[in-house]
């Protein structure tokens, strides 16, 4: 009669090379897209509408990019991020296929890097995680690294290996879906006039609209995901008696927030790096801005593709300021998170 | 490189005649019915039953009327109330064929009317409003007026245009879903046995049952129907730091509230006239009385049509009194809504 | 013009053999599951994916099987317990098929017992309530019997019928769905290698997880299988002033906490008994622990079927602790919920 429940791996249970496939597969369909919209602002035409989507040479709307997002991330918790003290960064996340509705979808993630800290008693873990659906296509891949506690702080640390990463996905290596075609976009229906030609490196874009959370609406998009990392739902796991708002809720809730002055940033198809830089608590108020950082041109007809820092802020009541960083380098303390993504937009 | 963002119109950017298509289309499915039905005590059979939808002459149960109301409200907003002081009033509604699951929505609204107010700060601006489905019918159309803003009060007063407006849909002008039949009605499962014939004009029925509403709740309802108004999410919009309830979420509760009394009331197909007497705040319990204010033969088999003032109110114990207006004439301060509909219901 | 508003059943309203056939019949489909994992930490592998449920020998995956009570239990609530003081237990309850996507469920309940309490103000009504599908099959039937007011404490009282209740449905009379197979079930995609054969009879197991719980997710349970229990909803419902918290919203709540260390207790097939040991509210911390209390081998290829004592209590940070009574033989106060049950698992 062993011990029944999972407490989840600690650092010494990783090593490099090994493939973790993580349990619970998922059938997602458009009760999950109903509550995706009623979570977050969500209102980009290509995830709202199936007429505009075959007007975008798709055969009808995919589930939004951030819902195959937090299904694969959900998956790989219980066994990578259970015990994490910290999520650091992800890196050279790419979007292969949409998620449609009907699609099962099953996670597993490669050891790809260990470090132990110097304090002994944590170390880096660096995975490599994918999505597959039931044709077995990794629909999502990203890298993704966190600081686990040890189980015994006496145990040997073991080889350091650390993953050289992209600091950017490159443009050419960015997947478009099959069918995607922007040439005949109706920009009155998706909300907004601007095209890919309209931004410039450099432009940053205040997205006006603020949403104050709550405990019910966190937690029941956390459970969503199959998401089982305790400090989100149990009041009493951290000493602070604060429940934590899973960084993905931020993710979620800026990238919609930023629709209004990128309602055509349509689909997000690569994540080249990202930072919780603060926790997020129910009742803060959360607004977003974003900068443009780099612009490509895809092969796909019509279609841009455009590079975009997220940033996540709270409680900055009307705001405006796109601010990132004191002057002592660090993150400012409103600053909730930094996220780098590659977006496709009609040219 | 223009600004990005969309801050709304102003009362100058409303001319007699112009028409707005408004952007984001919306394929609507069961998901949004399943999350309508945990946001309201919602019961009425037809829209719980694709059997008992059947038994009434319909091919399945169609999706909720206020769903198809609130999806081309909300629509709306960002360019007809995201700069409204007030939303004065509804007029002339109809809803000409059910919205099935799977049917893609879109709005367009036409100015027929504006008036600037004599303050020289605001004005009226009138619009019909129209739903479309994906066959490019109108699911809905009706008028609403609100008050706007002015961006700048030295410009020029437009000339006043007021539109006439019916004080009642003649219940001739009611459109009936295609193919319904009440003469074999199950009155048990439906939930109540009272027949159109058993309603008398002035007759008044307290609807028992309250609920008492949370932050939560009602963005994630705002939020389905993509209604961005700042006032429903952001603590700081406005200077007492109250979130203000969508008016629509209290039309939906109430109307889910008259279930107890009005379980034959089976769908909404005119709207009057409505008012929002007051603001409606998490915390309050919501409580709902229903007069009944005329009847009218139809020509679809074993259907009446009912009209119905529908009243809202807030936290009053047991309550039990169907009060509306003061002394004064005013409405009542519990009073939250009073809404004037057609409801079609079994003879 | 009678009366139009329902205010329930007293205990004199009640009748041996007597059968009320409930209201609104209710279709369901993946709308309704994908709420239910949004408030529920659902993880059990057959009621996430199609493809488990495939390689399960079942044509897709079914609906939660608590998603069939709570929705067969609903439809009782307007018509047996709207004027309960107490739910006092159930019995001999058993899953007779699954619910599949686009069933559509209605409820009717047979008196089977009634019997006035001493204090002569208040008498137990058993019932033996029965869902059924669009095919007139029973998905599921349950007897349940609650503690009901007299309208007229004068009345006098009923002969006494004392149903005779088996303490346990026999493990040869569940029923197992058709087809079910686990000789091929996939250990790691359902998240725990333990099987049938590893768990011991008398074994306790301590689920690890916590959920705070917020008011606005049990309304959204509670309404969503159309329960319209007043105390549920209003906060002035009760003297003092706290809304309850469903028993049923704290069943899903245990039984989905209970995947860490029983992810393998795939399909709840009989429900023996259960007590709703005290009352939870918005801001309780529940956590759970299982106990077995029986095995036995079923018909079907490589399922086994294990009997369960499931324990929700609440508040107990850290916990490990599985006590149920205290010296006095009364359930300790932290203690919410003794349900017993039967489940089937890969052998």
């Amino acid at each position: 009669m062993a011990e029944k429940t999972n407490l989840g791996r600690f650092f010494e249970d990783y090593t490099v090379g090994q493939v973790i496939r993580h349990a619970v597969p998922r059938t997602i369909k458009m009760g999950e897209r109903a509550l995706y919209h009623a979570l977050y602002p969500a209102r980009h035409a290509l995830y709202s509408s199936d007429q505009f989507a075959q007007d975008c040479g798709l055969p009808f709307s995919p589930l939004d990019d951030l819902i195959a997002f937090h299904v694969v991330f959900g998956k790989t918790v219980p066994d990578i991020s259970l015990n994490a003290v910290a999520n650091l960064g992800y890196a050279e996340g790419r979007w292969h296929h949409p998620v449609w509705p009907g699609d099962t979808i099953r996670s597993e993630s490669e050891v790809i890097g260990v470090k132990q800290n110097s304090n002994g008693k944590t170390g880096v873990v660096w995975v490599r995680s994918r999505g597959l659906n039931q044709h077995d296509e990794v629909v999502l891949d990203y890298v993704r690294w966190v600081m686990v506690r040890k189980r015994d702080v006496d145990a040997p640390a073991p080889k350091a290996v650390v993953p050289e990463l992209a600091e950017v996905v490159p443009a050419s290596d960015l997947k478009i879906p099959k069918g995607l075609d922007f040439t005949n976009y109706d920009f009155t229906l998706a909300g907004e006039p601007h095209r890919w030609g309209d931004y410039e490196v450099g432009e940053t874009i205040h997205h006006v609209d603020g949403v104050t959370v709550e405990e019910a609406e966190h937690m029941l998009a956390t459970r969503l995901w199959q998401n089982t990392a305790k400090v989100h739902f149990d009041a009493w796991a951290r000493e602070d008696r604060k429940r934590l708002i899973y960084g993905g809720h931020v993710i979620s809730m800026a990238r919609a927030l930023s629709f209004n002055g990128l309602a055509n940033a349509q689909m997000i198809v690569g994540l080249n790096g990202g930072a919780h830089a603060n926790p997020c608590h129910a009742g803060d108020t959360i607004r977003a801005w974003s900068e443009v950082l780099d612009k490509a041109e895809t092969d796909a007809p019509g279609v841009g593709a455009i590079r975009l820092r997220l940033v996540a802020t709270r409680s900055l009541a009307g705001g405006g300021l796109c601010k990132l960083r004191g002057e002592d380098g660090k993150y400012l303390p409103e600053v909730l998170l930094d996220l780098d993504y590659w977006a496709l937009m009609p040219m």
